[in-house]
């Protein structure tokens, strides 16, 4: 069964912070981390209205770091109202829908964190960079910013019932050391220095969504280093 | 295709009647209609946030009963947190989930109307019986009463790109016609009264839910008046 963690960047407002344990309550979700909030206070409490929901706000983890928040996550998912561009299309792209994340997690096994960004500008590239997979509510074009408590209730209503499962997705740490790995090995093959970013992004985008099991990824780093070594020997191995 | 109308009848505050008017603009809905609110201040034109969101805020239709705002609507879906129990079942039950309300509204044709009641006390037993089909949020048992505009955003939602369709629903006027026949037809044919009331709701629910069109509901008051009128002359047709 995937858990689910609704981690909150930064948020500038206690009345959002308390709709958003509010609503957590309301689908059940227990498992609220947030980075670097403010004070909370009355008008926090009194958007969590229900006494659980207030002791819930209350009991809420505090961290100083996106990383922290996210250390124990077997997946990160990147929320934002922006759709990609050409641009940075990797940072933003592709995106999920609430309805393709609940179709997605049905059936594994691990923690996934939801991060949702501050409330004036959302996360920061570099932040969704840091995601495994980006996650966007489909909205009006002429006004796609919602709400940071309604987006976190969409996604919570979609995600309430996830099927249990066994499937179990590789643990961050791992994960990380693959990025890692992948980033360092573009250094080491003759690839375009300006395309270099744009393509670790991209092959963690890919990775992100396939759902890596952790014999997956020990699977895929050994096939780095063993190219690594053919790279460095110069040659082609004997058949 | 189904137009969907949004009704808060006597919502308290303006806060959540702004969150309203955003997460409407957000899912490209434009049908806002006010029951006896408050008056709109600073704090409903915060929640909006944005300047359309405000403008939109402002032109909402503001009526005086439940009467007014619904007169125009084919279908009428009352939103509750409870779901029905066995005492007044028929007034609750069965409840449909926004997932369900959009599969039956999908190739539909007519005026919708969600409506959701007061922030501390939702819609009376008497305004749910008013309405044709009764919808309910899935949440936790523990804790299942949602914020007006969480519970708004969740039904827009899902309702936000219905596929369009010529199947017409009845007008609300016929089918009131009908469902008052149905009453007086109750007292007209050898029936306890004291089932007569749950009875005579359970029909509406019955019907509401089916969809008619104003061919069938003719059709039904027809069936009635020749009824009533073999009641009258003692005997049955001769065939």
């Amino acid at each position: 069964m995937v858990t689910i963690r609704v981690i909150l960047l930064e948020p500038l407002y206690g009345g959002n912070i308390g709709s958003v344990a509010r609503v957590m309550m309301n689908f059940g979700f227990r498992d609220l981390v947030l980075v670097n909030p403010p004070v909370i206070g009355d008008e926090a409490r009194t958007f969590a209205s229900n006494p659980n929901a207030i002791d819930f706000l209350e009991s809420a983890t505090v961290v100083g770091s996106f990383e922290e928040a996210i250390h124990d996550s077997n997946l990160v998912v990147g929320t934002t109202s922006k759709m990609g561009e050409t641009e940075n299309r990797h940072v933003r792209m592709p995106a999920y829908s609430p309805k393709a994340l609940k179709a997605k997690f049905d059936g594994k096994k691990g923690n996934v964190s939801l991060v949702f960004g501050r409330e004036d500008r959302g996360l920061s590239s570099n932040e969704l960079s840091r995601c495994d997979i980006i996650a966007v509510i489909p909205t009006s074009a002429s006004y796609p910013v919602m709400n940071i408590s309604h987006a976190v209730a969409i996604f919570l209503y979609e995600l309430q019932d996830l099927s249990p499962g066994q499937y179990p997705l590789a643990d961050r740490y791992n994960k990380d050391l693959l990025y890692e790995h992948i980033h360092e090995f573009l250094h080491k093959i003759p690839y375009p220095q300006h395309k270099l970013e744009k393509t670790a992004l991209m092959i963690k985008r890919i990775l992100g969504r396939a759902e890596l099991t952790g014999r997956e990824v020990q699977t895929l780093r050994g096939v780095l280093k063993r190219t690594e070594r053919a790279i460095k020997e110069g040659r082609e191995s004997e058949r």
